[in-house]
């Protein structure tokens, strides 16, 4: 058992590694291919431990140390089914410990406090942390969830662009920029929307909010709705007590002028990133064991 | 030429034909395969003149007169770039015309009358005819449109349940039941929406309306917002004059106790279907052929 501790980020994109001492201070980062272990777990695992590869090398540390630390990974997934436990099996690690992408991401924003994180990106997620206990609500992808995500925002103005179309809603500056960009055909708008990822979708979130800041009513109402839709979901979550609410995500910032006092006023900035609260959980983890074999 | 007019309703699941003499009196029919023609023209070609073959050969009529015949032929895509015209020119008939779906149910539904048709099964689509002249809004599918389709109604419900379960809404009887059905893991609620095609979400249509009318509150929400879409599409429709709406499809009965009395006080039953109406146009272009002849 070596003094390292190394926390994983491992993300749809890219897997990312800091390796630190056990006082938290990194001293080598690493990154790789992604991890989507749901749909690819073999790859996901390589990738996870190159990650972690890497960052030893950049820490100027022997290869060999990998089988010498200890680890938590963080990664979208880990709570399904037997998943989590599948990849802790396979680490090479002296001690692996496979945690869900949200836990990581609160303790980064977070540290060790209580509070409630909410994540507005392609899709959108909350997670809380009372009396040390998490609960987590969303998530759910955005054809029947995900209500203030990206690809939301996104189908929304589609789904207005062609309301206005048919002069069933009012038209606006936005409607007939979205219009105009398909040739003012609404089947165009069909055959994009019936292939369009969720990712395809998120791309018009900017769009919905520079709109919505210039004052275009369509807009304004969609991005109106989102954020009612975070209050629901934030009350749902908020005791009297909570010290913090963080917002996280591509979309943090510009959701945050439309968020109602109530929940503005208990905004936190995070403390760190989901790299970060991985590398706080690995510390952690290793000072617990070194105190247990004390 | 014969005296014979054939008229053709394409549809999705099946192509069904009625042969009329010049009266309009039908005196044989045929049923075939479906008409998809955007997905699968050559099958809808043989669909589409299998079910005139049919028709022939109920009314006792010899195979060849099938090229002396006027037909009118209704199906879905007839208006989208060319597909209608290289119908026309690929028919057997001694006169083909394609139109759309959307044309022979308002024909069916009105006669020759101006008015509003409504169609709300999986989808949702409007028709008026004012002063002679067509207008059709909504049926852009249920990804970014048909607000008041029984695809959408499923959709919602779906949402709702799973909001519920997040504690975010209120649950309802209704919500409980579904989640109920996919053994309280919302996962699976999940798995069925990202793979569920428009005719999967509107099974469950009939679920909100039954619940709907027993008071169950986030049925009856579901259903109040799609009959106030269904208000503004017909509000962008309707002029003072107007003498009819008619409402078609497999929900149209279960919406009409909940449309706004401005809408109900105009409901007129739809005086036939759209192979009705395909007879009635194929029989008016068989007479007005005769007189041009004459």
């Amino acid at each position: 058992m070596t003094e390292l501790a190394i926390g994983i980020d491992g993300g749809g994109t890219s897997c990312r590694a800091a390796v630190a001492d056990r006082s938290g201070n990194v001293i080598g980062r690493g990154r790789s291919g992604p991890a989507n272990i749901l749909s690819d777990l073999e790859n996901s695992l390589f990738n996870i431990v190159e990650s972690a590869r890497y960052a030893l090398r950049d820490a100027r540390l022997d290869a060999e140390a990998i089988s010498s630390v200890v680890s938590v990974v963080g990664v979208a997934g880990a709570n399904v089914t037997d998943y989590g436990q599948r990849i802790e099996k396979a680490l090479p690690f002296a001690e692996g410990r496979v945690v869900t992408d949200a836990l990581i991401a609160l303790q980064g924003a977070l540290g060790d406090a209580d509070g409630i994180v909410g994540a507005f990106g392609t899709g959108s997620v909350y997670n809380a942390r009372r009396d040390g206990r998490l609960n987590g609500i969303g998530g759910w992808g955005f054809v029947v969830g995900d209500q203030a995500s990206g690809a939301r925002l996104g189908r929304d103005l589609m789904e207005r662009s062609l309301l206005a179309h048919d002069q069933v809603r009012p038209a606006s500056p936005m409607t007939e920029a979205v219009m105009a960009e398909y040739g003012n055909d609404p089947e165009r708008i069909v055959e994009f929307a019936h292939s369009a990822r969720p990712t395809d979708f998120a791309r018009y979130a900017p769009v919905v909010f520079e709109h919505a800041a210039k004052g275009d009513a369509v807009a304004a109402g969609i991005v109106t709705d989102a954020a009612t839709a975070i209050g629901e979901s934030l009350e749902a979550l908020l005791w009297s007590e909570c010290p913090s609410i963080c917002l996280l995500g591509g979309l943090a910032g510009a959701y945050e002028p439309w968020l109602s006092e109530r929940y503005r006023s208990r905004l936190a900035k995070p403390k760190g990133d989901a790299l970060q609260g991985a590398v706080e959980l690995a510390v952690k983890l290793l000072n617990d064991q070194q105190r247990g074999a004390a």
